[in-house]
């Protein structure tokens, strides 16, 4: 049995601080329902991906909450795993599918996270962490610095090449009206923003936004669909003073090889990929950890251009703008990674069209590291 | 494809001060892989069902962070649907074991409430309701308050009637060594405790509880196993002020028609059900949602004893002791009640045992009715 994504769709990503939940939910599940020309009522089940709402807001129950909201009076399900919430919303929906359960049903990813303090959003992400690493104080930004500099100590890696990460994706974003940020960078300007976790600094970082994605999962392969061709999850240690390797993500890597052999493809033949900069570093973390690059040597490539819009030598990364400058609304982000991919794979998406897109490959991951969900989508 | 329950545990349920939820997680895991005659290597992928670790103890990520703890290297995932997260992890798990995407899989029910401030653990349940009724102050005690009016002034239902509910699963209760609970109740003892919610009493509601409760499922039936014969989910409306009834709740009914059909069975066929007992009120609806009694006649069948043990009558009804007398730890009450079933229908259930327990039913919900899961197992 194989499985298509049928519609697909995004809201606005951005500090949408006019725009409630509810709000986002019904323009991402509307429009994905229109792409997929069907009506509400065919639809026999909901997932959510959402980290946040029940910490931030004290809203839980996600399932049912937004299953009434839609007019979805289906089965509904929350699956949480961090900022990994979004692809493992997709690959239960995926595997609802493959059981014969549901023959059609929906993926909401949703965050709103401007609504609160940012010193609660900041606490509140943590929850994706080791205890021990939260209890001593740790946070995301240095987690993934300690990252950023084991890989600088061990291959070379510069400060500047992590800029190119960033440049590159607002570049990407510009081209993307649903991108939270549309405004150009150079790497000087990324060198000279303010230091949160040495060596990464502001413009290293994605940032807190609200956004919503949905698409539409059915064993239908209608005209415009995209074929799942592999979902899988792998997990490691939440925390890093556990992990064998600290210029690798484990779990990234045999999320991907799995997916490779489902789908019985390689590395090379993937054509356009979205993947988890929530911090620069963690950009050259996967392309190295999905096999792109030799390890090492992604940090120089990205810095030549190998990953922008228009390579000849590599694959395109991140054309929506990635987490760094399409946003990264947490439990939306591995959901808009697949509608980005479904528009490159259409060949509907406008001026960040990668060139002849047959394969799409959309990296998720939760925590730094514990969860890595890897899709692979085709034409 | 069928699914078996190869395995089946849980820890001791009550206010456990001195465990921590990863021993909690712990002891029902590993009692039910060594229940199940398998090791740790041979699971596939993790499911666990939560509601309230972000909220109250800042963690989320749980699938990581308890396959981390269990030694499961798996992908793993957290379900969450309030009261009813148990059951939407089982039912995830089951279809994840359909897809074939795995063949031998845990499901792992868990919640460490007591360590909380109660006013802290009240508001957090909340989040299980709608925003408008949880802003206009209700609470879960309030709202089934409701229902139990409702249903008196309809009905005729008494209030002691409802507290026979409770005399009935303390008497379970105290057969059953890992509850909570062991004292006996009258009905007097019932009548006189403290009014919480006109017309339930503090006798009428289930207690805030730690403890876990873990199964293995698979496709293969080894000797001890337990068919899952049905895994159904349905939505309503988060609130009552949206429900067209309010002495049913509709979730409820739609899961369990759907699953008896797929089922090929009949309420009469049941043998034995353990349902979601959160206040008294809640098992009487239970008993006429499910098709055990005709509508209105539920409470006076529980008052003549025809739902406990060693009833010739009707059908024995939450032998472990129930939300009421077992205790209800939010999170791990779905899967809870699975394992009561698989010990009734393996006939290892020792002094509560039903007696030629065939067919078992567990009815798990989220909130006031927004979420119902039903489950049918066969010998």
């Amino acid at each position: 049995m194989k499985i298509f994504v049928n519609g697909a769709a995004t809201t606005q990503f951005g500090e949408l601080w006019g725009v409630s939940p509810r709000s986002l939910a019904r323009g991402s599940v509307s429009s994905a329902l229109k792409d997929a020309r069907i009506e509400s009522a065919q639809v026999e089940a909901l997932f959510v991906g959402n980290m946040l709402s029940g910490m931030l807001g004290g809203q839980e129950h996600l399932g049912a909450f937004f299953a009434e909201e839609l007019g979805l009076p289906v089965p509904a399900f929350k699956v949480e795993g961090a900022c990994a919430s979004g692809g493992l919303a997709l690959h239960n929906a995926v595997n609802s599918l493959l059981s014969g359960q549901y023959a059609t049903v929906v993926v909401l990813g949703i965050e709103k996270m401007t609504d609160h303090k940012p010193e609660d959003v900041a606490t509140a992400l943590m929850g994706a962490g080791s205890e021990e690493e939260r209890n001593a104080g740790a946070t995301f930004p240095g987690l993934y610095a300690i990252l950023a500099r084991m890989h600088m100590n061990e291959f070379g890696t510069t400060e500047e090449q992590l800029a190119a990460v960033a440049v590159k994706n607002h570049y990407h974003a510009s081209l993307n009206p649903n991108a939270q940020f549309h405004n150009l960078l150079t790497v000087e300007q990324v060198m000279r923003s303010s230091r949160v976790a040495d060596p990464l600094k502001l413009l290293d970082c994605s940032p807190i936004s609200d956004g919503a994605a949905a698409v539409v999962l059915s064993t239908k392969n209608i005209k415009g669909s995209v074929e799942v061709a592999a979902s899988v999850v792998a997990t490691d240690t939440l925390g890093l003073a556990q992990r064998a390797h600290l210029t690798q993500l484990t779990a990234t890597q045999r999320a991907a090889e799995k997916a490779y052999r489902i789908a019985g493809l390689t590395a090379g033949q993937v054509s356009v990929a979205e993947v988890h900069d929530c911090f620069t570093v963690a950009e050259v973390l996967a392309m190295e950890d999905l096999g792109f690059f030799p390890r090492g040597k992604a940090a120089a490539a990205i810095e030549k251009g190998e990953t922008r819009l228009g390579t000849s030598a590599g694959i395109v990364v991140n054309p929506s703008g990635g987490l760094k400058g399409c946003g990264h609304p947490v439990g939306a982000t591995g959901v808009k990674q697949v509608v980005e991919l479904v528009d490159q794979l259409r060949g509907s998406a406008g001026k960040r069209q990668v060139e002849n897109a047959t394969i799409g490959l959309a990296h998720n991951v939760g925590g730094s590291g514990a969860t890595a969900v890897v899709h692979i989508l085709k034409k």
